[in-house]
């Protein structure tokens, strides 16, 4: 059992390095001026080819294959075996990656997030096309280095979904996308469709969004003494130690909401990563057990607890409190139905919960097309505005809108998926929390969190990546993954608010 | 010749690991959460050790010695040579220190750096004092193991002012000494002593002095797209990359000088960064010459140009426009003569110039007992405040405003030779400009500063460190450190403005 020591101290070292390249990418988005630019990319790219080198190294290897060995005889599910689990995978998919190849894709995925901004900043897409036909390329490289795949997405699912395939993302897709087709169908046609509230839109003050936001999130839990909230081009979570969870967001003077839910959402993801293990710190076992799991915490805060009805009761004196000129004559119900406005529109981020998952999807396919060479990169914006036609009857009327809007595609692809994942895991486990709590609604209308924060911290936090998702899946709610869940939220919240 | 290149690969990989450090540090004296700074010390710790590895380590050795080999018939005075020579020291210094010891240190730097902000805040010098302890026996070991000296604090002063002993130090610091005593008791003595200034304090709103500030450094010549301020306990500036050189200061809303003189001085070190040689990246030669070189810079910004009558005249429209309830009234003079005031003071960031150096040989002699153990960690309040009782006959109030006042010492020892040096340094240079610029009043006056920092940047800033501090002197002036010119400044201006 020597070795398991020696294991954990360089599995520390290396959370290390992979903490102070978390802190290199926030400042890159947050603070860093622009003459930094190619240097940072240098930087992280150093970094990250010293934590391959300990990742793949032969120091690596032989400390795991001597833990494997003198572990032989422990439950499968004790921790060390867990950990060794985990630790194998994330040995065997990097040692399979040249160094170089890493260095090389890191660098240039530091370069092609700056010429992203300035393309969506100019609407300009084809400024960003090379680099994402480069990326493309590198995609490929690593794919046919990582092993061989009954499909080539597989490789890509695996790194963010463990024990996900393409057949099973398929299977979930396609059990989900008709329910959802024929959903939007309905609300289109309904008397209630078409609905405005002009309230949601106004003067806003961005520094008034900050505190109202700030508060928002504290109530929930979020601890801003072990974490922050800055402003960034695209909103995002992440953890510079268990101690420095970080939150960005944006904000837009005339539009309260997208801020807002932008900041409950990015809280979702804190308050999760303020919840995983502590210790051993950098053991993988403290890591999140997916992206999926990551996004289904997101999603909760955001959409269960932040668009539910008796939210709704609960912020609309913090609103009143803040912008008394916009709220002081809104009802709650009325509040309620502007935050659950489904319409067909351009912007993911801001998609309601019913239209949200064609957004994925529509994504997923273009990325498999855009992998399996049968889309050219440069034809991505005529693509997209075809999908989006079909899918949702409408044109962004610009690539900002349209197929520059993410910032996924400037780091590579395969990380959709888990966004219905996410949607999928966060009504599974609102099934199960509802049942275990019986005052959930009450606990929400008067601004009690900690109960819900300890139900997730105690059912799925405190796992950390102990279960792969359909196994936590199982562990909690004793059932593997399952859509159905996700179609009654949907089909019962949205048949009420539209009288369908 | 092959080896000199792979030196330069290695010795890039270096600094980009001491740009990530620099850039932990600023996070965790900016906008680090208080829960990471238990983890930033690890983090910091974590690349201290890789980086002592990579300095320390067999390849680094191997290649300096093949490099000798192959570049011994060149002139000593050449670039791969004067590299060679900087490379070799950082080698020795280091290789000589156990990683260990190192990585040690570096944690207990952090862990001492949160402990004295806590304690100053609190004015609780006894919280911060067993840490001052430890650093202390830190130093020892580490001097123990960089050899045997003359003089233990030649050892710290070689890291900083290369080629500057403690005797040298001692035979400039005499010389200065007695000029200085007597200038202070002149002007103690003048009917002008104890002249106040009421418009130098007020309300300043401190988004306005952050306003104003920027500006100022700006038409200096700092380039805010590769830079950028914060706001810190303790200002300072530090290199990120050589795009990306940041300082910070600190605003006082009811008293302006001090933030501005603490921007126009940390500005002086980012143009002194700014304007060193870019390539080869990571090489040695692209680093200042010495900490009393980069002194020099700022304080011939803060104080030879931004203390002097020409900058009065002009900065006082700059003023005005920013604060017109304070300075519409005030005229140049009155400016400059407030700016000017000499008065024996607690904190030495805001000494005048010619009380300055009296704080510094006051910390430098402290500091040498602390180190050859005449003075106890714990005795040091009172041996402070008998101290400056002697040099300035004030007696800090508190520690805060006492010895508790400058970060350097939750860091170590021997920086504080450096401030001094910059000084003599910094009007050795002024004198060499003001006999090659016969318009530099007149183009300060007009708010010109790139004939002054084109000077700079082609006689100091473009050396970076190929020439040695007394080294750089004289092949710039002609002559070696030389305290007589600091002497002549300060006795002809200061004897205009007190009418001695």
């Amino acid at each position: 059992m020597q070795s398991v020591p020696e294991l954990a101290a360089l599995q520390k070292q290396l959370a290390r390095i992979h903490e102070c390249i978390a802190l290199l990418n926030w400042d890159q988005l947050t603070y860093m001026p622009q003459g930094g630019a190619v240097h940072r990319a240098d930087q992280v790219s150093t970094l990250a080819e010293i934590a391959h080198q300990l990742q793949a190294g032969d120091k690596m290897a032989q400390l795991l294959e001597q833990c494997e060995q003198e572990t032989s005889g422990m439950e499968e599910t004790s921790d060390t075996r867990r950990m060794l689990r985990l630790a194998r995978r994330n040995y065997d998919r990097t040692a399979k990656l040249p160094a170089k190849l890493v260095a090389d894709f890191t660098r240039h995925q530091s370069v092609s997030y700056q010429t992203w901004v300035r393309a969506r900043e100019t609407n300009n897409f084809q400024l960003f096309a090379p680099l994402l036909q480069k990326t493309i390329e590198y995609t490929h490289q690593m794919i046919q280095h990582l092993g061989s795949f009954e499909h080539p997405y597989d490789a890509l699912l695996d790194l963010s979904e463990p024990g996900i395939t393409h057949a099973r993302l398929t299977e979930l897709f396609s059990a989900l996308k008709p329910a959802l087709v024929n959903l939007v169908k309905k609300i289109s046609l309904s008397s209630a469709a078409n609905q405005s509230f002009p309230f949601l839109q106004g003067d806003f003050a961005v520094e008034t969004q900050h505190k109202l936001t700030l508060e928002a999130v504290k109530e929930f839990g979020y601890d801003t003494s072990c974490g922050r909230q800055d402003l960034t081009v695209h909103p995002f979570c992440t953890t510079i130690s268990r101690g420095d969870v970080r939150i960005t967001t944006r904000f837009y003077n005339e539009w309260l909401t997208r801020g807002f839910y932008a900041s409950l959402h990015e809280a979702g993801h804190a308050l999760y990563e303020q919840g995983l293990p502590e210790k051993p710190i950098g053991s993988p076992l403290c890591n999140a057990a997916s992206g999926g799991v990551h996004e289904s915490q997101s999603r909760m805060w955001e959409n269960l607890i932040g668009r539910s009805k008796p939210y709704a009761e609960h912020v609309l004196p913090l609103l009143r409190a803040y912008f008394p000129q916009s709220f002081q004559n809104i009802s709650s119900s009325q509040l309620y139905q502007a935050v659950n406005l489904v319409t067909p529109s351009f912007i993911r981020v801001e998609a309601d919960e019913v239209t949200y998952n064609l957004h994925i999807m529509l994504r997923v396919e273009l990325e498999c097309a855009l992998l399996d060479g049968s889309l050219p990169a440069a034809s991505l914006p005529e693509a997209w505005n075809n999908a989006m036609q079909s899918y949702l009857g409408i044109v962004p009327p610009s690539d900002t809108e349209g197929c520059l809007q993410d910032v996924h595609w400037s780091h590579g692809f395969g990380g959709f998926p888990s966004y219905t994942l996410g949607n999928i895991i966060s009504c599974q486990l609102w099934q199960k929390m509802s049942e275990e709590m019986p005052t959930l609604n009450e606990d929400i209308e008067q601004g009690k969190f900690d109960h819900i924060l300890h139900w997730l911290r105690t059912r799925v936090h405190c796992q950390g990546s102990r279960y792969f998702p359909e196994e936590l899946m199982t562990h909690i709610t004793g059932s593997t993954l399952n859509v159905q869940p996700l179609i009654n939220y949907l089909q019962t919240k949205y048949t009420e608010i539209y009288q369908l």
